[in-house]
């Protein structure tokens, strides 16, 4: 048997933490073989916690700390109160070699700053990247960046296209990278002189790990003929949040809908698999976990509000980013 | 009776024109009063369409042009072309006095363009901005600047801010306008340096047509909280797109899930009547229509491929503007 892999676990962030992450734990190890994890938070929560599991003392370690960054706290504050921190400490194990990567419910700001501090970035990128997965007809798109950068050159552009084609191939690895630059279709200005710059950078830039497809518009992201959308973080973080406004508006007309009659009560009892069937694909859990590209250490966020099921998924997406070799297939490819 | 409103009608642009526009005409003139329409095509097409509909000779005029501008046609090779096409002899009616606001359903960029060649801005505006209508969970949103500008100074922010509140106002005029900055939620850097400026030039304006209420994010434009969403044309565009893709991906799982099986078939019929309420509302033939604002008479923009019921929204909508005292109301206010 080879060595497990080690995921470090910062379980006090976000809702219902320690309880969601306990129990996440238990849905990944129950699914997953050879993984260690290594657990920071308040062992008096998180004991009892674990007795309630079928987890074996040999799956984790309980590195004991009270203190923890609280959702409110600003990245500054977060990362002075830091170092004996759940947060922190669960990073400097990876600094430490004692974890291959890190998940964290808790505060995102927080996370990124102190990520930032801890570990190194992989040489020749300048800036690191937040990324997520987001749904298309065919599979899953990855989007990037979601607001690490608010102003991104060229250069952060094409890094994005490789770091975001990385993991999308560690994560789907049969499937082929196909890039695209998110714009608009306006034809008399088509994009500012940054995205038209990067249009030219990527359609000469020959690599085995992507296949650049061009502009696309935002009508088109969940098409499925690309899969990884490349944009600036003001942008990216502006289309994802909009795009779950639009589908929590529409998921919550279509249940009113749905229940404002007793006739239609009765037919959506009757319809109640297709209905479970067209939830389970659009289930935000499937997708929970925003990535952090460009460290040398995968670093991953679970959404806070998520729970156990969602916060299993990002651990599975811990495990994949690992098997699939991520930060070796960036460090091979960047220019 | 007071003069007839005089609406510029372009018959030749978008899918099925002129047979959609001439049946838009009827069912606009059916739900409205004292309207005249300045019909602009080709009679030869147009007059047979008309022969159908219940239409009185003294409710238009047939303006015969063979010319009109193509979808696939550059703003710039448009606008060569321009002088006796469709659009261009539309806009030169309000130009002429002849009439008081235009809508085609042609080529947007054409239209944008012919519109700045024949018509003065607004003193003291900048910049044309680009709006739509984009439903909220209380009634409608406008939302500008949806492509005309890639980049924006703070006083084109300001003034949007101003523009689509006069537009909220004259469309919905019982309600407040209430006006938000599209923004990211990133606590480090909550936006760049032009919206930041932007918001402190809101927060001191004291004006009787909105009310600022701050920064919002892309997940809660459709709260219903705010109604006028202000940003650049390159965010505008992406938002606008997403969602648009978003609802469309969304509605086509769910009617593959109601679909998926005889039981699934049967319980939607019973569920019909609740389903049709929901497809109502979100039907997007109810909003369909851009205004483009900034010049000194209304111009707007009907979806090429919205059908006669479409189309006659978007007349209601050039009615409700001049009505409302639209370009008044912007004049009064502009600082």
């Amino acid at each position: 048997m080879n060595n497990p892999i080690k995921i470090a676990v910062d379980a006090m962030g976000g809702e219902n933490s320690p309880d969601k992450i306990i129990r996440g734990i238990e849905i990944h190890n129950k699914n997953s073989n050879n993984i260690f994890y290594n657990i920071f938070g308040d062992e008096n929560l998180i004991i009892p916690l674990i007795k309630k599991t079928r987890l074996k003392t040999s799956d984790y370690k309980i590195n004991h700390t009270q203190n923890f960054i609280k959702d409110e706290d600003s990245p500054l504050s977060a990362a002075k109160k830091g170092k004996d921190t759940s947060m922190w400490l669960s990073i400097e194990s990876l600094k430490n070699q004692d974890s291959d990567a890190i998940v964290s419910a808790g505060n995102t700001g927080a996370l990124f700053v102190i990520a930032k501090l801890n570990l190194k970035m992989i040489e020749k990128i300048d800036k690191p990247a937040l990324s997520a997965l987001w749904p298309n007809k065919n599979g899953m798109n990855v989007v990037l960046d979601l607001g690490a950068n608010i102003e991104c050159s060229e250069k952060n552009l094409v890094d994005f296209s490789l770091m975001g084609s990385a993991l999308h191939k560690s994560l789907f690895d049969k499937e082929e990278a196909k890039v695209a630059l998110l714009n608009i279709g306006s034809e008399e200005l088509k994009g500012n002189s940054i995205i038209k710059n990067t249009y030219q950078m990527l359609n000469e830039n020959n690599n085995s790990l992507f296949k650049f497809e061009g502009y696309i518009e935002g009508n088109h992201i969940m098409d499925g003929k690309v899969n990884v959308i490349v944009t600036d973080g003001f942008t990216g973080n502006i289309a994802l949040k909009t795009a779950e406004g639009t589908a929590n508006f529409i998921t919550s007309e279509l249940k009113y809908a749905l229940n404002s009659s007793i006739m239609g009560k009765i037919s959506t009892l009757l319809n109640i698999s297709n209905l479970r069937k067209f939830k389970n694909k659009l289930d935000p859990r499937l997708y929970n976990g925003a990535i952090l590209l460009g460290l040398d250490k995968p670093v991953i966020k679970s959404h806070g509000a998520t729970d156990e099921v969602g916060f299993a998924n990002s651990l599975k997406v811990c495990e994949k980013i690992i098997k699939g070799n991520l930060i070796d297939k960036i460090k091979k490819n960047i220019i």
